[in-house]
């Protein structure tokens, strides 16, 4: 090695008995919970033939798999090239982005399989899962690898496991409360997934303050061929944002609006984003940071809004506007919250995230508010709000109200979320870094570096 | 940095002002645009539900969205992964390929939506767009990004969304020339896309020639891993052309048909690249360019004659000889093309779209041709050529005949057109760069070297 | 040149004239053998809307094309990007990697349509094809690339075309034997892909057996970004993996199930991939070699059961054990056959094919004797099993009895048939490297270093 290291000397880095220890044992766990609880549902268990013919069903292309595997492929990717990969722009830190993500995401989707089944799925004493939990799993595991781009670099894998396990749990606290006990719309998860995720990241990654993190600012940048790795990710994200959007929504006219609307609005972003990424750089130059996240804001902030009739221009419109505001927040809001109020946001989600989120809630309930039966049609109407049973006298206005609320609960439950693991992540037996050996591979990882043969 | 660069003072290429303006205006001006004439079409209304009774279908799954959404996905992949990562070969313009593919193209597809809207979707005063349309638009950006590749390196953004703006324009009038005048097949694009897309990109790469770019010869090489990154773009664009070329054709066989077609030719293809890449060296070894580019040539010349009866065996004929031309075409007509013509074609898209998209215009006259009812069945021979109407009385001979006038047609526009195109992007105040600095991120990007830090 | 290179001088690698004849006079075979024998099955033919009707199919989403497409395009992804970028992780041979895996393949398919057409789709002397034949195919060449595996970097592309055409001959062979004689359920392959494929290949590296390979033990090793190349290769694996399992699966209850397992145990492969590679290291740090392949072998191993009524825990168990079979594979098994067996496998395809298939297959024949009426339904279990025809009389012990009968046939077969390969690949006349030129790309590749310019 070129330079002495001091991992393992100012903080125990040494992971060979924790981390094995927490995969094991929570493997176990997801075993033995699997085992008492989850079942395949109706759909893809052997029954189906009868099940086809209780269900009046005259072909097995109605089985729900054709009408959402292509979108739950799609999700699936975003997961874990998307954003494994879009954090891969550090120079030293791409086996941690794109490794670490992919651990957090193969045990979150587990955990969320049985925390959303519990609240979601629950028959009989089973959950009983479908296409639609697997994408659900995903969108869950989505709000954790926001928050793990906020403390990027700076945590143990131990430390996002535990993460993972306390996120997923509120994930689902959150979800149940919109979803049901407000019946809130919320088919692409501004408010669920983006604004939770990203107070819930931005609180625990204030928590985790380093103090002297500038002396690490070489590393927090990108090389040549790091910034292009990153651009596969932002890729996928910004070409499968429409099925993230409609994957979940109803059958027929709502998935296709979905993602249209997503579409357009993504679109509109990305020229917004150029204009302010060239504006507000006295060289007038591009830069790859907001290309790489801005880009993608119009797909965050029709996330509530993309299956109803927000219509093509009204998405435009949501995306102009976000291009923009996440531009303007790289430049000027992510080092405004670095030295003023200590947050380290390692790959600004509170410019991808947290606001666009926030706008997202917001443009959901504003066209909720707007819905007209004239504009739905009447049966169109009721199905697109599900104002039916308890909820069939709710108007318009009122579903607004509720979708504000559904905004509030999601930043107060990131917060409190947030402040809640991050004092339990502060604990000095996770093996994080030392401050000096942030944005760093090599302390947990094999590394061979690319001017050294491979076995010394 | 290592060595004093001239750019600004050859040429002015800031484009602190004038890249945000015209990025911003013409998003204003698709937002207005849109809000005047854009609405979903009736598949993806909230009216649905009242118009599936209408159309009398039973389940949603009827929805056009689940026979195209897969496909226009994998065509989104393409636009985007595909092209932008294929033209990241250059060793200092991974971030201009990418970069500016990304944003060209997410102006082009909403400037198509509305050309190719009001040429082929509108109604009452309104253009109503459904996932057949999102994929005819990012068709329609193919042609641009083809015609991108001629010019790649050599221009400004700004230059880039002035000839998308046009190219996009003229696409759509050849398309309706085509499709509804002359009422030609052309489901894969070979006329409409790749023979307009190519001849417009060439003539204008002809008109914007510069007399020393030889000086550039170093920075238009690749290096290793910028190969690699390319190969990301190769692979996504081959194993997703059964899609492209089935996109929009007609539901059920003529899709399914498509898909086989294109497999076959793509195959094929490889093989005679491999041979002929290493048969044309004398060491006798192949050359990433030929694998990365002429392996896709049989895709692009079974554009139009896929979704018809071509049969697999005919399919790999085709694909046969594009290899094999295409890769002819890297070694020996992109040198002369640009020694005597001055045309400077950086990605050789002359080997890649406009030979082989001529012998796709050719090979889709002749099976059109060669048509009978026998090989088609009745109700087949009429779906598949759509001799309804109008052109209830057309003969498969007098079909080949219109076939291949459109061939001539997208030729013709495709020069005038550029003709066109190329003097306006010649004027000087689009920022293009200078000579000296083509090929070269750091004109218009913020690049961090990899051999130095991320900040000084 | 930094230092003088010796190829051509040991061996003569000269590929001009070889590659080109194999290449050419193979591809005018195929083009030959399908003009005699290949046609486009019925749901593909221009006569599908008769067929429809005798098919008494109201719409044409009943097409298969709609059921089958998207995991189609899932598994050509694997195939082409998954398993081409996985083996890049060598430092100096990502061109060969990708390369050459294009080209196996792209040849492999072909010949894989003719081969399991004759065992499979014959009628009346045509081969007719279909989107499920083109997904066999892939699968067939998928066992191709397994064995390209543990040959990587020590082969030349001719040796590998030859490889290619007698694996796939055998493979079909196999594979009717597998399921039309023994009536073996095998949808995901771990026998006939990963078994055979694994045991073939082994065998094949076993009789190329190079004494002095240790002097390559630098270029054996990876770079920091191959080995993030290599990550695109394993999370498109990982990710694709549950279509791969299903896409052959009987339409509805099967294929949705066959997805949710996969899904399951690679999740939880992982997490025991993550432990053991942490455990088994002095230091405790991860490797990258265990996470980019030890995390698939959950995907393997629920090959043959998938489809069953495995359950989702069971999935996870099965995802467990080999995680850490695999991980301690690439830790003592793998040098441990190099230095006892003298079986050098390059990519240690041992530990994620050849172990986690037989699991699978073992797997499979429990799950499938422990099938019950009350478990699958009447019919879903006649329909499960195809328990019909001749085989109305089979119960689950004796399937079971069959299913590991199908096990020992795929190893022998893959033994017997790289003892009949290694030795014509052995011949001194295709063109394969000398022993200090393996790992190296620019044997067979025009290779431009990135510390030196383009053009000399």
């Amino acid at each position: 090695m070129e330079r002495p290291r001091h991992q393992g000397m100012a903080k125990n880095t040494y992971m060979r008995w924790r981390l094995p220890l927490v995969c094991l044992l929570w493997e176990v766990a997801m075993i033995v919970l699997f085992g008492v609880f989850v079942r395949v549902g109706p759909e893809a268990d052997a029954h189906w033939e009868e099940e086809k013919q209780k269900m009046n069903l005259t072909s097995d292309i109605e089985n729900d798999f054709y009408f959402r595997y292509p979108s739950f492929q799609d999700v699936h990717v975003m997961i874990f090239v998307g954003f494994g990969f879009l954090m891969t722009f550090l120079k030293r830190y791409g086996f941690g982005a794109v490794g670490f993500n992919f651990l957090l995401a193969a045990f979150g989707i587990q955990w969320a399989l049985l925390m959303q089944g519990w609240f979601h799925s629950f028959k009989n004493g089973k959950i009983l899962i479908g296409v639609e939990n697997l994408i659900n799993a995903d969108f869950c595991v989505g709000s954790v690898c926001i928050a793990f781009g906020a403390i990027l670099g700076k945590t143990s894998p131990i430390q996002l496991l535990v993460m993972t396990l306390f996120q997923v749990t509120l994930f689902a606290v959150n979800e149940y409360i919109l979803l049901n006990l407000l019946h809130v719309k919320d088919a692409g998860g501004s408010m669920t997934i983006h604004t939770f995720g990203a107070y819930f990241g931005l609180t625990v990654t204030r928590i985790l303050y380093r103090p002297n993190l500038e002396q690490c600012k070489d590393k927090q940048g990108s090389v040549y061929h790091s910034d292009l790795f990153a651009m596969i990710g932002t890729l996928y994200l910004w070409i499968y944002w429409p099925s993230f959007n409609s994957a979940i929504s109803e059958h027929g006219d709502a998935q296709h609006r979905a993602a249209i609307n997503t579409y357009c609005s993504l679109a509109a972003c990305v020229l917004t984003t150029v204009a302010f990424s060239s504006m507000l750089q006295k060289k007038g130059k591009l830069d790859m940071v907001h290309i790489q996240n801005a880009t993608l804001a119009g797909g965050v902030a029709v996330g509530t809004s993309a299956e109803m009739m927000l219509t093509p221009y009204g998405s435009l419109i949501v995306g102009f506007i976000c291009g923009i505001v996440s531009t303007v927040g790289y430049v000027y809001l992510t080092p405004f919250l670095e030295s003023r109020l200590h947050i380290q946001d390692t790959c600004g989600i509170h410019n991808l995230h947290a606001i666009p989120g926030l706008i997202g809630g917001i443009v959901g309930a504003i066209t909720a508010a707007a819905a007209t039966e004239d504009v739905y049609g009447k049966e169109g109407f009721i199905k697109a709000f599900d104002f039916t049973g308890a909820y069939q006298t709710r108007t318009p206005s009122i579903q607004g109200g509720f979708q504000a609320a559904g905004i509030v609960v999601s930043v107060l439950m990131g917060f409190a979320g947030g402040a809640l693991v991050g004092p339990i992540l502060k604990l000095p037996v996770w093996g994080d870094p030392a401050t000096e050996n942030c944005f760093e591979d090599d302390v947990y990882w094999e590394v061979r570096r690319p001017d050294k043969p491979a076995s010394p």
